[in-house]
């Protein structure tokens, strides 16, 4: 893939302007629609149970963040989930902390079984949480289920993989290096800086930019023509893209971060200023700066198109 | 009006600290608390039912702000609005997303219909969101409607107007300009900058700020003297004064935001830096930098008292 | 105590690195999270009912605090405390304007009865709503309720002295200058400084930090030998660690509170800046840097430990 085939993706933000709904939690709610508004999308934050279809009747696309989860919000969540499904708007599920806690996990699955996501965004625990759980209810022995928890690069592709296929929907597992899996398709980003960990909410910022960016390129798919094909095929021209579009965005949010980081640096500051620094830089990110710094690498078992790319 | 006419309202909330009692949203609180601290006042964010009239006992102002309305949450800020109402308090109210789903509209209108509101505070599209419910009630037809749909200033004003009447309530109603309305009065102000509307909750944090503002001024009313009044007539004097501080306010805020503006692009920072600057100029805020920098308007409506202004 | 005796608190936490579960209120619960991990620890911050005690289970630490109380967060607050007790971490009770609301003294008042906390941190006010409670079960007279409220040191010392000798737990009174107090043992903190008070949230985020350096330093105890004694007796050794290590951690953070006050002097900045600073502080704050500007001053009833201080 040249570089001319990389999405014109911050500009077509900031001129699509697409509205996210977010149901996500309360700690982090102000950085996400902080970033979402500096990533030139518009955030409506609403997880009221009576609203959830109407606010996902005015969106573009849908974050469901499982931080502070409680008991009433998981109806709101399967509502909008429903309705921006049926509307062909991309949704982001974030299960966050699925591996500490059985509603967590539980709800997770719900959602996955009752919505059909098109990304799903996660570090290692929580993603291995989502896997153990199909791998057991498809009666896969514990030997296996052990594997997965080996620290390498092979058996954690291959544990994204898996949910992606199951589920149909772009995985991004977050890290030292990300990775982000769709299908057979695999590619590992090195952007970003260890300072991302030290502050909350790096993850959950994520995943507003990544709902933005996907809302905005699905902006020029028909409506109906989304949603119905990838709750059918794992294997849609729209989830090409969205694997293609989540690779770059991911690599967007991990520059901000070494952009913060330098910034950081160079005033003496700390993790409150890299938090100010990280909002900062992507409200001044452009796609020529993406390119310039991305760093990705294609898995060897990568699709035909990602074979023939010049990274 | 001559400068002087204008209240040191600032330094007003400083001597005062007024505690205003804030239902708000969870996206913004933290900003709100900040700001309203910023302004010299003290915030109160207190959202449980049991508690609402006990916190509104101990306060001096509430603002019920809509933003990640839940279920819940209506009770808590009816009975605060009655008890506040009661006490003579100011009431902000917030319609927050009013156009943008049947359940916050009908929460808005059923807190204007129950709780007295001293000011109603959203932009275009939420204020005409309760003017065009108002107007249904009262069988105005469908054309008159459809009139308020058009962007120019004119109409704009009217519905305002209209809203400000039927209610008794102060209308802000912000954007590029914004504008307050009280009975017949009006007024413009062109102080702010567009990157308020680049960072979550530039309103939200005014509301916080219009609270402290007329809780202050209205600590110089005996008690009981404010709501009864304030119920019944929509020209009593203390509405005028509410006019007017509302309208300094509205200048104070933006005036933050040309602050905050000038010190974002001479740090070369961006919306992260610009709301940190926006807070930190409420901080430092006088009333001669107000008087300084306010740019107003009055319409040719307004009042005697407004017509003799030197602005 | 030698200048060796203080334990090297902030290097224990980053080594450490404990997971503190935090029920918090969702104002500032963000800045609760960044400090958190600004001083070493990792927070997560669930208040779901349905997962409290697995949330404890992975967690080394717990922070229960009232602000923005709602009726449901109650059975998560004492579910979480309970298994948090029974696996020997300690519980940090922040009684957030127990003052303020008949709802919030019970909530506070009924954790203290049925949760062994290890401390609790609150302002006068706060201190002294759950200290009258105490008196008026016990039958003493009005009167020296009345004494309690008088604004010396003297008798702030003895309310608190009196709330840690009947719970147990080690009390942190914050205000111009802070008292820490643990049965008959008292000291004065004389770190800080006023801008703490004017941004919203320095207490939440002392909770945060005491939390993560008991539990860091509680490591060190094997499981079960701290709650149990805890809860039986208020002179177990852990009580006394407990009580040199919140001064400690008071003192750090107070200290934060200069540095961040000394950066927004220098950069010409206000209240939102010096928030920023704080959270830079922590994150860049060492023990060497806290054993050079702790200002502490130990009571004359403190005990044998104590009163060999160097200080």
């Amino acid at each position: 893939m040249s570089e001319r085939a990389w999405p014109e993706l911050i500009a077509q933000i900031r001129s699509r302007q697409p509205v996210i709904h977010c149901i996500t939690n309360y700690v982090t709610a102000n950085d996400v629609a902080n970033i979402i508004l500096a990533s030139g999308a518009s955030p409506v934050m609403a997880d009221g149970v009576r609203e959830a279809e109407d606010i996902s009747d005015i969106s573009h696309g849908l974050v469901l963040n499982l931080g502070t989860m409680r008991e009433n919000a998981i109806e709101s969540m399967l509502r909008a989930g429903h309705r921006a499904a049926k509307l062909g708007h991309p949704v982001v599920l974030d299960p966050v902390g699925a591996g500490a806690s059985a509603f967590r996990k539980e709800t997770a699955l719900r959602i996955l079984k009752e919505v059909p996501c098109s990304l799903i965004r996660g570090n290692a625990s929580e993603i291995r949480a989502l896997v153990n759980e199909h791998v057991m209810t498809r009666g896969v022995d514990t030997d296996s289920r052990e594997a997965l928890t080996a620290d390498n690069r092979q058996e954690t592709a291959a544990m994204a993989r898996q949910l992606s296929k199951s589920t149909g929907a772009v995985v991004v597992m977050t890290g030292a290096t990300d990775l982000v899996a769709w299908g057979s398709h695999i590619c590992f980003i090195k952007n970003g800086h260890p300072m991302m960990s030290r502050i909350t909410g790096a993850g959950c910022m994520l995943d507003g930019v990544l709902a933005s960016a996907l809302a905005a390129a699905d902006m020029d798919f028909k409506p109906g023509s989304g949603a119905a094909g990838k709750a059918q095929s794992s294997c849609t021209p729209l989830g090409e893209e969205h694997f293609l579009h989540a690779a770059y965005t991911v690599a967007a949010v991990g520059i901000c971060g070494e952009l913060a980081f330098e910034k950081t640096e160079k005033s003496g500051g700390g993790t409150g200023s890299f938090r100010m620094y990280f909002i900062d830089a992507m409200s001044k990110l452009s796609d020529e700066e993406i390119r310039d710094r991305i760093q990705i690498e294609w898995d060897t078992q990568m699709s035909e198109r990602g074979k023939s790319s010049e990274f």
